[in-house]
């Protein structure tokens, strides 16, 4: 039987993307490990395809990644995990932040393909769905679907959008409102929206659904569209926001208005982003991190010409917290 | 009086970056701006400098960006500009998230090496000096001295200090606590502990000293950090924070004993963070953006072959809010 990599792996006792690193010389290795691995690739005889290998090398091992807005925590945090996993796997990360900018979006593609990236992770959503399709790369898409051929990730929104209005619902609130990110981006996002709707018609309380404009994260937009809510509003005791940050917003407008929390209104959030961990924020909680691998992962099978699955939707939790 | 590449922009109307861009083949370009520099540089004869342009082709164009964590609000946000000053150039971002592993870090470096990053731009803070000194490549370093020959930008930590320790003075605070990341990590932040300390010394207050753990950015011990402070100094009246994010913590803290904010106590944090615009902190700004494009622009100009300085340091403001 031939010798394969996974013996030569199993005799050093490390990992089979290590052998590949010593093999393809990628990465940071100590000498002594080169040794040991070159050494049992000697006495087992091993003689890795030439094929193969140089179809490794003709790689760039560089990810690319394009994102709305680095700085939006959501978006730092989905990062962390990507670039970690990205590494765990010999991998380099490309951060490309569109700003919600179509032409940058679009000049960013053709620099990555420049740069011969082996894939790109998509996170963001202001290119047309054939811009994308044009795009001769892997891709994996993060939260939206783009079209029926390329593989997307998201959580499931849908669901969290029920465990988000229920809460509420079993909380006694009686005028509540859903605020959130532009609905017309289609993003998978819009179902949150759509579960908020199944869930309060029909049901003996008021409702709005108020949504921000196209223009990304802009906080003091965000301000403005939560005041106005509560000028228009003044009965609202609850609201289910779609982002963590939308949720901080309205928390200040209540410090502001002296409305109490959770005693006169109830928000909740979504997104359950770590670094607002000391807000005691109610939300629903992504799986962030499983999503920025399960992301990597999927784009790498391409390259390696596996196939992966065309949908993932992972679960979500609700977290209750002391806005609730 | 020799053609320049300057006199082909002004013909074109646009900038020497963009022509550069045209002649190295760089970024993205439209055909019709492609054909408009390529006519200009027919009628005005000009001919680039062969040598300078594969001087220029030999560049990778990738800077590398070094973090402790991109999930930090902070260095999310100081990469947002980083990359949207960095694309403006021409430059691609390779992003390394260190997380405070030493070992990390180092394999980093030397795969950005064997990546032909043209440039590092180091903003994290574990690694020894000696290691940094052996880079042999274009270096620029976020908020902390490497060595003397390495360019840092930072801010004015010390002025930091001193603003926010005077106006915790001013507010009659009679107990005030200082809360910093880990002061051994020697980087340049400490100035702000050594300015509380000369702000309180001699001054009729009570005063105490408290650290994280070197293990970087963990919440949870950040609020095991504050709860004991608050449990060994019932009386405390004043803190100030070294992080938005620890300050986060004591707000919190404080909403849990029932101490009202800034009634009881006064709370001032540090960074001046965009996303946490909603929090209503009185904080002391950094000029985030400011030393993110200015880290690029230092290292595109050691890269060029032009002398950088050595120590830059930017001017803080204090944003007063509602916690103080």
């Amino acid at each position: 039987m031939a010798v394969t990599i996974k013996d030569v792996a199993e005799k050093v006792g490390v990992s089979v993307t290590t052998v590949s690193r010593v093999l393809n010389n990628r990465g940071y290795l100590s000498e002594s490990l080169k040794q040991k691995v070159n050494d049992a690739m000697e006495e087992l005889n091993y003689h890795p395809s030439e094929v193969a290998r140089s179809l490794l090398r003709k790689k760039s091992n560089i990810i690319g990644l394009i994102l709305p807005d680095i700085s939006h925590p959501f978006f730092g945090e989905v990062t962390k995990h990507i670039e970690a996993y990205a590494y765990e796997q010999g991998y380099k990360l490309m951060l490309c932040n569109s700003l919600h900018h179509k032409k940058k979006e679009k000049e960013y593609i053709d620099l990555l393909r420049a740069s011969r990236v082996d894939g790109i992770i998509m996170g963001s959503h202001t290119m047309s769905v054939n811009d994308y399709k044009s795009i001769n790369l892997p891709l994996v898409s993060l939260d939206r679907q783009i079209s029926k051929s390329i593989p997307f990730i998201a959580s499931d929104n849908y669901q969290g959008g029920v465990l988000a209005t229920r809460l509420l619902l079993r909380k006694k609130c009686r005028s509540i409102a859903y605020l959130s990110g532009n609905l017309r981006l289609n993003l998978l996002a819009k179902q949150r929206h759509d579960a908020f709707l199944e869930q309060v018609r029909g049901q003996d309380v008021e409702y709005t659904v108020r949504q921000t404009d196209l223009n990304g994260f802009k906080y003091k937009d965000y301000e403005k569209l939560v005041s106005s809510l509560f000028e228009e509003r003044p009965e609202l005791d609850g609201v289910f926001a779609s982002s963590d940050m939308l949720a901080l917003q309205v928390l200040k407008q209540c410090r502001r208005l002296g409305r109490a929390v959770p005693g006169q209104v109830k928000v909740i959030g979504y997104d359950g982003i770590a670094a607002l961990d000391a807000e005691d924020l109610t939300t629903i909680v992504q799986p962030i991190k499983k999503m920025g691998e399960l992301a990597v992962q999927y784009l790498l099978q391409q390259i390696a010409g596996e196939p992966v699955p065309l949908e993932t939707i992972l679960p979500v939790r609700l977290s209750e917290k002391g806005t609730t």
